[in-house]
């Protein structure tokens, strides 16, 4: 395929992308296909010689979308919301031409430096304390991962080697295993998957504790298991706090957590991937107040904030306890301007190679504005409280927990049986998607707003088919 | 933006990608920028207010062209290459648009399935022995990693927890992280940073054996290793060799140590993140032979094979192995078809989102056919012949090692100083750019086949300013 026909073929998949989003609310969200349903569809083999574009093109609809879960069809209702917005799309098909990787300055100067600087834009819409800013001038700076489970794995993994560090100056003879041994973390049994996850692969011990009746992480559980952690010989090195946790949208008390962990000198990880983009928006920033205790903070705004997947911001106070804590430093990859004014973001991450990201943030920042961003935020949690207001409207329905932003937490008041009935009732009629979740040993519906393209009338068709499904349910 | 608009901008975007990419030769490959350049052409903060098409289009050659290395001009010969083409770019926007995740089978059954089913045709293309693929109906598979790093330590902590099971099993007691202790991996002291990186987040003491002249680990050197570390009381778990070091295009010795490792019961992964792609071509496929030794197997199809960044493709013969490392089940991730005949995807990878990325591989096989792939591997192979040729031909330079695919390695036959004067006057020349390496000892300049729109009339430019810097400091 020449620039020519690139020109003709890019045409063509802007007008098919247009349209697939202007009409996906006629697609089914939850497709009907079983597994194994691709293989039969598709040859086993790579061709020999090219296909034409005209037969690859009839196979989208033919071969792939049937399989497709319509995430951005406004009946999707289920997880969190993923991103999507025609800039952000725009910016891609920049960054995929430029096609640069950027694992070191000098391997694409602007991908580096546009990270820096658009991460400084966004942490000042959330009011991030200056010392996560690479502006003010000290070792504070932000950067791009591929998602939160990376950013927290990355936050563990740093405060493995502090620790390491620091009591190896004591005694350099132990092994590294041996000390690591009697590490602890902690976090919320509201913690999502990745986080348990990320103890497991960092081999650090990840202690769940208990929350409130909210599903609140408070200081004096933690506090607790920190004292008899430590009595017991352990040394607790690191805290994963949630605001937003994936089965019900709780909010771990920073205020209380953050000070316990400034006087232990405990390394304080914020994953707020959900909720952190409502940060935006000065009504909802009161939610992050305690921020100032962190070592580390991260969001999504591959969730919220318009930005397509991947793209999951974190900051950092002290840059170089997570630049230095894997530094490997081969000859091919040194340049004069290692280690000057900007980062070498290899050092910063999982991965090595890293694509032009920040191009799709910083497209959406300019081309939506705070305020726009801001309208999309509310829009979604107005659209939140409209759905509680209808299941509180019914008094077959109870609410699970408090709405703060955009998800609602509800079930039938029977038993859970019966509410897994209605869950599966729902998702088989195929008109709404939803998914389950468990807490405190209560099964509940999780209703997200997702599709930006939701409105008031999807949140009422929505409610009408819980509604009857809830009839038939009941009835049987 | 709505849907009307984004057609306008992205036929505005489509243009601009394609005008970039056929006049990229005339561009300057390494930009003129000093670190810090880039903030002060924006301002400090994200605009209040969305700011005008117009002027963030502007924007992208008034403040991000200036800081780009362009990895496809014909003039850049530095790193390995990376993947750019024009069907990779389509698939892009419409993963972009479909916009969905794939972190479990039912989040979107095709971007799973596409996946399973498009690594089966990828390994069937490089002759993998079959109890890698899905479709033999056994525990093999693939999986599109976002790079090779992730791969190697996917691989590598998956070792780490079957050696953990197993010592286990004879003592519960004994804590993970003593046992860890115990354990060793192996690599060459040519293998990627990422490889030694791996070693220090997986928290596993990775030892880098000397290679033979020809920069290969051999069969007689790690089973020495093996043999003096089990006497010490270690246990050896994994091995991880190279073919197509990023130093000099080695290839480890396979046929000799995939034996041993095998006899030994240890986890042999094999990193072929620039070489693989080469294997699509019977000439090239002996270099591959020994893999049926292999526990794993992975290489970047975004860099040699069209693909665009990110799509590092892995193979396992049990993919159990992988995903039952570190597996964590919440409710809300469970589907009714969990299990079944197609995986979970999250289970097999770090981050727990993922985008619809076999889309780009599919589009690539299908409208390049393999014989077009074959062919782009087999110009650039002819142009690093080329230019070797030229060295040959010039008695003042002398090849560092034997040419296999399209990286040539050479310097001066002079100390390393001149050498590196010689780099410095090359990069600061910029008509072409090149980095260094250093190895055995000795330090010289790589040479790669980069751009796919490289000619052989670019080589001979390349070797013109060559010729003429080692005039200039020859002279010195």
């Amino acid at each position: 395929m020449d620039a020519e026909e690139f020109r003709r073929r890019g045409r063509e998949m802007i007008d098919y992308v247009a349209s697939y989003l202007e009409n996906v609310r006629t697609r089914q969200p939850y497709p009907d296909v079983q597994p194994g349903y691709l293989r039969q569809l598709i040859p086993d083999c790579a061709p020999e010689s090219p296909d034409s574009w005209d037969d690859l093109f009839k196979d989208i609809e033919r071969v792939i979308m049937p399989g497709v879960t319509h995430w951005h069809n406004p009946h999707f209702h289920a997880y969190y919301l993923t991103a999507s917005s025609f800039p952000a799309i725009l910016a891609d098909i920049l960054s995929d031409g430029i096609g640069c990787l950027g694992f070191t300055w000098a391997t694409s100067p602007a991908c580096t430096e546009l990270e820096v600087v658009t991460l400084d834009w966004l942490g000042k819409m959330l009011d991030l304390p200056p010392d996560f800013l690479s502006c003010s001038g000290g070792k504070g700076g932000g950067v791009i991962q591929g998602t939160a489970s990376e950013a927290t794995l990355v936050a563990l993994l740093s405060a493995r080697t502090k620790f390491l560090h620091k009591m190896k100056k004591d005694n350099n003879e132990i092994e590294d295993g041996v000390i690591m041994s009697n590490f602890v973390a902690y976090t919320s049994d509201q913690a999502h998957s990745s986080v348990e996850r990320a103890g497991l692969i960092a081999a650090v011990k990840m202690r769940k504790l208990e929350t409130d009746d909210k599903c609140a992480l408070r200081g004096h559980t933690l506090q607790q298991a920190i004292d008899s952690d430590k009595a017991n010989g352990l040394v607790p090195i690191f805290v994963c706090a949630t605001l937003g946790t994936t089965p019900s949208c709780a909010f771990d008390n920073l205020l209380e957590i953050g000070p316990i962990c400034e006087k232990e000198g405990i390394w304080l990880h914020i994953d707020a991937a959900y909720a952190g983009s409502a940060f935006i928006c000065p009504e909802f920033r009161p939610l992050l107040n305690g921020v100032e205790y962190a070592t580390s903070f991260n969001f999504n705004p591959h969730k919220w904030l318009q930005v397509n997947f991947d793209c999951s911001t974190m900051w950092v106070k002290d840059s170089t306890l997570i630049s230095e804590a894997f530094r490997v430093d081969p000859l091919y990859l040194k340049h004069e301007n290692q280690g000057q004014v900007m980062p070498d973001y290899r050092h910063w991450n999982i991965p090595f190679g890293r694509r032009f990201r920040s191009l799709k943030l910083w497209f959406v920042l300019r081309l939506f504005g705070l305020k726009g961003l801001q309208e999309c935020i509310r829009k979604d949690v107005r659209l939140a409280h409209e759905f509680k207001n209808l299941v509180l409207s019914d008094e077959r329905f109870a609410l699970f927990c408090e709405v703060t932003l955009g998800l609602v937490c509800f079930r039938l008041k029977r038993s859970d049986e019966v509410n897994e009935r209605l869950l599966k009732a729902i998702n088989e009629d195929r008109r709404i998607h939803i998914v389950p979740s468990q807490t405190k040993d209560t099964y509940f519906l999780r209703f997200a707003i997702c599709a930006s393209q939701t409105t008031s009338e999807d949140i009422q068709f929505a409610w009408k088919v819980i509604s009857e499904m809830a009839d038939f349910v009941l009835k049987e």
